[in-house]
């Protein structure tokens, strides 16, 4: 095989985002449907690593578009501990690839002795987990052979974004979501400079990787692509935490990528890039805005802006090829990382 | 002044958390019967940096042991893009040292508006966030003049294990509470050990810190410690997130923190601490046992062990100390990291 896994499953992303638009099956309608009929006030998310980051997205979009406040389970409550908290007119949404994390799982489980209302994303209907939750909403991504996750998270997020969509009854966003299949296209030709700059960062040990609002859900999940795939000690923030602390690491030639599409979180992005500058750290800066990636010693500029809602979508693929491009320059296997399983059996 | 203001603030800890506990006045029973009275179902935690990681804190205690879902705020939603979530029966608790932070201020009073029961953990009973809240709690911690927070940590925690022992009215753990200072005494004698070896870390650049459970909010402060104090790339993670990808960066001498006191999570961590081994890395270790310390390359055994639910307040304790020596043994001023405000008046 002359083609890595990954990057042929970063490749197929446009083809199984439209395939889910296209999907005449309506689980997410029912889903919704059933949200408004139970008067679910809350949504509880059972979710880990890749997937974890997918319901920092439905926290923002959910509860912004949606007014739901969205909190995250802490699964140890669930397993080691044993004592969760009580739940009322709540949502609990498994997110996750394989369906069979066993402490994702104790979470769905506890929600439905709770009598609470149950949901999965997941690329393994038949699943536990798929087993468990009243409703399933199916990636349809086709199987994931490589660790790290890319195709599946993409399709995690629309899967978000066409529940939201739904909730809303917003013919607007409708319109929007068919625009994401494209934008990732474009977004894929991103990886003729990446290619050719990422020897840049052969020696790249640490990397802060900071976005605000939306985009915070990208930030976390391009930082952990290049912890897996690339072994860098890489940080996410949000903007506000960072200047909170942390950007006492920035000294001059310190890496930094910044997520900064067009939306309202765009302008305190952009002033956080000039405090950068100022500091003279090296810019990595994936955005829709020239006059923002132009700070950039490595520009990613995506050629199709979406509305900032359904960003996080295609912002990640810079990132996503980042990785795999950087595990290249420095001759790892980007389907094989060190010392890790596609089913993390965390309890 | 030959002593920093940092390490005086340090070793006022017994002190200021053993005047808390003798506080006659009894806000925070009040607060209890106010929680009961509202019929609280639901508690939103406004709070960013040192106090967000106290929130992170309360997530599971008053989960846990009081059954309550604690959700942290993404405070952008409030300020950036004024769309917050619809709360009701919300506790809105605000976090914060200075009672400044606008961002935190702006959650206040949205939960205000919507009608909420409001209350703030605050060393400036006086600011905007004391003034908003029905409730205040007030830290009692004295001036804090360090930017790097620490006694204001601990007596935010110690405030929310009050609170937490008020809503269940328990004995035991009142009593429990009483052993609170001696045992942070009893910690700050791990100075000696930790002075006499800052200096191994001189040249660390990066460091994982991990824990579960109750200790995961401090690995996430004492990450920050490191990362305001000493400019080290610190990451804090649970332990199992760490298993679903991170650990990929853990090479031979890589250095990896684990906070591992006696209770329900010391179990995990000690398979995490096994595999550690297995993979050679350079081991710092918080914790109760001795049996476990004695992987580490610096084994920091707290000499009084206090219940799983409030080993928090004590095993922060050698990272504050560990921060504070690292930044002296690298020529830095512990009291005024690079670039940071006490107050950061993010929106």
């Amino acid at each position: 095989m002359s083609e890595e896994y990954l990057q042929h499953e970063i490749h197929e992303q446009p083809t199984v985002l439209q395939d889910m638009l296209d999907r005449e099956d309506n689980a997410i309608e029912r889903l919704a449907d059933a949200i408004r009929e139970r008067q679910i006030e809350h949504v509880l998310i059972a979710a880990r690593g890749t997937s974890g980051n997918a319901g920092i997205y439905a926290r923002y979009l959910l509860g912004m578009v949606n007014g739901l406040p969205v909190e995250l389970a802490a699964p140890s409550m669930y397993t080691l501990y044993q004592s969760p908290p009580r739940l009322r007119n709540t949502l609990v949404l498994g997110i996750s690839q394989s369906g069979m994390s066993p402490d994702i799982v104790a979470v769905m489980e506890d929600g439905q002795a709770q009598g609470m209302l149950t949901a999965a994303i997941t690329n393994a209907p038949d699943s536990r987990m798929g087993q468990i939750a009243e409703h399933v909403i199916p990636l349809g991504a086709g199987e994931e052979r490589s660790v790290a996750a890319t195709k599946s998270y993409t399709t995690e997020l629309l899967a978000l974004a066409l529940l939201s969509a739904a909730l809303a009854q917003d013919a607007e966003m409708r319109q929007a979501l068919q625009r994401v299949p494209e934008a990732v296209v474009n977004a894929l030709s991103l990886e003729e400079i990446i290619g050719r700059r990422a020897e840049r960062y052969h020696y790249m040990e640490q990397c802060a990787v900071i976005s605000r609002g939306y985009n915070y859900a990208t930030a976390l999940e391009i930082a952990l692509k290049l912890k897996e795939l690339t072994y860098t000690s890489t940080t996410p923030y949000s903007a506000a935490d960072f200047m909170h602390g942390p950007i006492a690491v920035v000294r001059p030639g310190y890496p930094v990528m910044v997520i900064a599409t067009a939306g309202v979180a765009q302008p305190v992005l952009s002033e956080l890039v000039d405090e950068l500058v100022a500091r003279e750290a090296e810019l990595l800066i994936i955005g829709d805005d020239a006059t923002l990636t132009q700070h950039a010693s490595l520009p990613l500029r995506l050629p199709m802006p979406l509305p900032e809602w359904l960003s996080p979508i295609v912002a990640v693929v810079p990132g996503q090829l980042l990785g795999y491009h950087l595990a290249l320059a420095r001759g790892l296997d980007p389907d094989r990382p060190r010392g890790l399983n596609k089913v993390t059996e965390t309890h």
